[in-house]
């Protein structure tokens, strides 16, 4: 069966499991929606991979899922590979995080002046400060790679007790000017830690504002698509290397009442 | 110009650089065998994937290098590939870190009660505890998961301040019985706070000997191959990605008198 004779999907792709936390929204706001999530377990994580091979599987990802299913848009979920798309020539209508979180921060910073703390690739790709020049020219970006945060959230330990000494250690690297009030989660592990960090800078003492792009995914979504009336929506996973602890995982981030079908395909 | 027809090489493969303290240990104890290491640095990491995936990438840089390249035998340096290269065919030699590291650990024990410290998918394998039965049946295992160690060591800080905390987290994770004398440094990267591991184990009092495989690794090595006359040996380095502190992590961790050649390549 040719799979593209099916439903219309919008697209979810992130390097791992991270982007659930965004697809998860999207099933919220958009109930009638089918949506088709691909996670690239089997090379992840992207954010220490080079700006060339990032490319490669970019590329090599979507082309896989507009082959074989009938897209309307994809969200690009992952940071690491949102901060290359703008240098591709993809085959379907693409939504970045950069420019929601972006977005987002915008409206939520007095000051302008906002730190980002994002994956070593993303950092380095310098994304989000050429995307902050189209939003507002104001905005001051100031940029922490932070990679041991993704390999704790990774753990998928509840209240991780390194979470506080990590945070320490990269808000010391970080270097916070004073009028800094808005910090953006610029990866997708980032914001299940929303909760322990906005203790941490209470402690602190610091008023700073945490934001990430899922608020501002949706509205974007909403201009790229024409709305769909599948009466019966239905959502796929896809992921090139089943881990152990995956499909655990799928099931605690999800819509209680929203149902899977999670299959493993080789990229 | 075939490959083939040159020098023969003694292969070292590791999921990334992590490795190198491997290769840097075999240049000194072989002075005139020319080796040939290849990180997958395009994958990794290996440890946190599926016992299938990493079964694939192995197969597939294997079967690069042996096809490129005349070989005598490979040392497989990574711990996560290692636990899966005894039900692979592969075609030549093979030498795992993780029966040198056995063989260290039950020569540094008297209680025979073993600590592991390793990557999930080393520790999910059992590897260890397989290849223990093959050492002494009387060794007992006990193992425990550190991803985060990993990549505290991949932000190449020295003397990280996170060390201590992740020390302690791990430790108190691995329930460590009363006898136990002797702690297994399961992953390639783990050699790296060797120092500050010691310290801590000094801190809590207790007297814990740590070991890993690279003692052993040139041991093993030498039964496997017959010694080489290379007059000019010849060090070759290749990696699937060329992420941007690669060149000056080989340069700092290379003996000061040897050159490579690096080159990336797309396997």
């Amino acid at each position: 069966m040719d799979r593209k004779l099916d439903k219309e999907y919008i697209g979810v792709f992130d390097s791992g499991v991270g982007g659930l936390s965004v697809l998860k929204q999207l099933i919220v706001d958009f109930p009638n929606e089918s949506f088709l999530y691909l996670g690239d377990t089997a090379r992840l994580p992207y954010g220490a991979k080079s700006k060339d091979t990032i490319k490669k599987y970019v590329l090599k990802n979507i082309d896989y899922l507009n082959k074989h299913y009938k897209l309307k848009a994809i969200v690009v979920a992952c940071n690491s590979a949102s901060s290359v798309i703008s240098e591709l020539d993809l085959p379907v209508e693409t939504v970045g995080v950069i420019n929601a979180g972006l977005i987002a921060a915008e409206r939520a910073s007095e000051s302008k002046k906002i730190a980002l703390w994002a994956t070593r690739a993303t950092v380095s790709s310098q994304a989000y400060e050429k995307e902050a020049l189209k939003v507002n020219d104001s905005i001051e970006i100031s940029s922490t790679a932070c990679p041991t945060l993704v390999s704790l959230v990774e753990e998928g330990v509840e209240d991780h007790p390194l979470f506080p000494h990590a945070f320490e250690f990269y808000f010391q690297k970080s270097s916070f000017q004073k009028d800094v009030d808005t910090l953006i989660l610029g990866c997708t592990h980032f914001p299940f830690f929303k909760k322990q960090l906005v203790q941490f800078f209470k402690t602190k003492g610091l008023n700073v504002k945490l934001v990430d792009a899922s608020s501002e995914i949706s509205k974007q979504v909403e201009k790229s698509i024409s709305k769909g009336r599948n009466l019966q929506p239905e959502h796929i996973v896809l992921v090139t290397d089943e881990a152990p602890h995956f499909k655990k995982f799928i099931s605690a981030k999800m819509p209680k009442n929203s149902t899977f079908n999670i299959k493993k395909v080789d990229i």
